[in-house]
């Protein structure tokens, strides 16, 4: 992990490609794909699984005695912590629910914003070997918060052609039935425009391996996404008081996610940045997934030493990171100078990993730098917003002078006439 | 004007092309220009302004003197009418400003959700022969009360190299000096991507036509974009009540935009639909635009005659207008039937243009459909929330079970040890 100034890690990004053009690469093969799911519908997805993830199913649509056998594959204590999880995620998300609101501007003039559900959501999940029970509660609740109707989760298979049985549970638990064993672009192109068995959905979320994300700007437009998601990636932000080992263990724990996670710690003080290092190569030895962790940090690990406090703040709004942790003293004191950051974990206590599981806010968060204008996935995802405008007679009178000059000024005279037909009545009829 | 059924409409629907499927011929060209606009900067945006805009310019920026020589090209009536939509559109949009909020969960757990503007907005307002003041106020005017710090308008200029005086007197008076004379992919491109003159930003909007929209499909994910606008369109539902002159006028109106403008009629009255339909013709003769009028009723318009009112909403919830005209008795009593419009209008007395010149909501609203999951232009376009986690010791680890348990079922080990070094801390230090 390579300790750098602040001014030569901004140097080295001005350099770096964009999430953009990286993933064009992918288009010819994704394109393909979503075309033909598009003619041939529940036959291409039978295909893609057995080209992609090696297996031939029978049926797309996960079975009640699936999730029956699944239920008694996982263990009690698995069951209570998911239980505490979605408590707290329910509780946290629960207050972002937004109200519906009207007021009588004047006299005859109602407006307002009506606030509803969209009508079906699709949830993406990642399968194969991993199991990712959190990212299903951290999708649906917020779905079903918004009161959703339908709700459908895909996934790729395993080898033995089942679901992974903790995603399976957590979907039962969150109160999701229908499961289909169905992973990448194919996946999306299915819940973008329907087949016979899956049916087009109006917005898709969840996080996905890169043919899943480019899958998803595609179909955006038709069918509204969550977000294009990038590798993961934390920053810590630390003075003196803060201990060693947790920062170390906090800047590993985001590198074993995969060989593309960024890591980045920022401090001021170049003894700090050297402990934090050492630290980093004791911990790193005893943890599983060392090798994808070497990699991480090797390429993208990065330890920035800063001039003061204000190039700190600085180089995050810069980032942008996904994560934030601040382990400074008073470290929420410093709120106010955080600009741009998916989540924010406040000091010495507050790892990154008691948000991605625990703590009750998302962990589907804006990455590679999209904090800067994207939020944590939330339950207004879920809902939308429509005007309310009503005038009376008299009130539409009194405004039909600006209205018809402003049409006319914009030479939209029909527009005009609308307002024309109202006031003067020459073809009124009843 | 062909007057159909709902069953025969919705069969029409299916065999329709999507608006990503009609697009994509224009990838080549659009990401050709981008690509320009990424390597060279201005002296591509001054290229493609000569070739596409037929303009030589030597400045992109619109000087302090083309805003004086504009002030003194407009009308003060057009003033007057201009400040008067502002301030109900201020009016109106100041109740989308969202606070931040924390709570505390429990005792040394502190949760919220803190609401920072987007730092820098890019407009795009069309050009060339038309002016569009209106789009001004509404695509400016959330960016503001958002408080986002830098806002720019990129506009195509005229022939004779300057901005349109409405466009540049509506900018001032909403207090926006940046306007940048540059229309189409290439003014997208450099918004998204920075060139010598034109800042980067972190989210572009407004209305454009299909090389913008487009541009903004391909640089979304490196920015934010508002949506993807198709062509606009209104759907006006009526029973008895309604005069026929107005739900003409109406029709009319929107018809105007362009030759691709979709414009629905729904009723269950076959008399109302024969009446409204002669009316039209009637008053079309009268129009300005009448050309293009005909051209968009004989392809886009359509009267749709329903069995009955459960029929009727059906139909305006699969077709999730733009723009939702209820000219019913009581029309607000039918507002819980709909569920995906971009925005209401009520009764007789609440014509479009109201609403997209004066009333105060915004006139940027989802188009070809995608009210079923998107909204109106609003101030929350111009935020971003990030969660906030604060856990004290003891909190932490009284959380740590669930949180070990959850993250070695993912395999995340290193995300465990992360816990594990603040519980059991064999390698704390400080």
């Amino acid at each position: 992990m390579r300790i750098i100034t602040a001014d030569s890690y901004l140097e080295e990004e001005r350099n770096t490609t964009t999430l953009e053009q990286d993933n064009q690469n992918l288009d010819k093969t994704v394109l393909e794909i979503i075309q033909k799911v598009r003619q041939t519908g529940d036959q291409s997805l039978y295909d893609y699984t057995e080209a992609f993830d090696g297996v031939k199913l029978t049926e797309l649509l996960v079975s009640e005695e699936e999730f029956t056998e699944a239920a008694e594959l996982v263990d009690g204590n698995f069951i209570n912590s998911l239980r505490q999880a979605k408590q707290n995620i329910e509780e946290f998300h629960q207050k972002q629910l937004e109200k519906s609101w009207f007021f009588h501007k004047s006299s005859g003039i109602t407006l307002g914003q009506m606030i509803t559900p969209i009508g079906r959501a699709g949830i993406y999940i990642p399968g194969g070997k991993a199991a990712y029970p959190s990212s299903v509660l951290m999708n649906v609740i917020p779905a079903k918060l918004a009161q959703v109707e339908e709700i459908a989760i895909v996934t790729p298979p395993q080898k033995d052609g089942k679901v992974n049985p903790y995603v399976l549970t957590a979907a039962r638990e969150v109160g999701v039935d229908t499961v289909y064993k169905i992973g990448g672009a194919q996946a999306i192109a299915a819940l973008a425009y329907g087949t016979e068995t899956v049916s087009k959905v109006d917005k898709i979320v969840g996080p996905g391996n890169a043919f899943v994300a480019r899958a998803k700007k595609w179909v955006f437009g038709d069918v509204a996404i969550d977000m294009i998601a990038g590798p993961s990636e934390i920053c810590v932000a630390a003075d003196g008081s803060a201990p060693t080992a947790y920062i170390a263990a906090d800047l590993l724990s985001q590198a074993e996610h995969d060989e593309r996670a960024r890591t980045f710690f920022i401090t001021n003080s170049t003894t700090l940045a050297e402990k934090v290092r050492n630290e980093m190569y004791i911990q790193l030895e005893m943890l599983e997934r060392k090798d994808i962790i070497k990699a991480s940090l090797q390429d993208f690990g990065r330890i920035i030493i800063t001039k003061n406090e204000q190039e700190t703040f600085d180089l995050i709004n810069q980032i942008a990171p996904e994560h934030l942790e601040l382990m400074m003293e008073n470290a929420s004191d410093k709120l106010p100078f955080v600009k741009n950051a998916g989540a924010i974990f406040l000091g010495n206590y507050s790892p990154e990993p008691l948000g991605d599981y625990f703590a009750g806010p998302n962990h589907t968060l804006p990455t590679s730098g999209t904090a800067a204008f994207s939020s944590p996935l939330g339950v207004y995802d879920f809902m939308k917003k429509s005007s309310i405008i009503q005038y009376s007679q008299e009130a539409l009178l009194k405004a039909s002078e600006p209205i018809i000059h402003l049409a006319e000024t914009e030479g939209l005279t029909a527009h005009a006439n609308a307002i024309y037909q109202r006031r003067d009545g020459k073809n009124a009829q009843k």
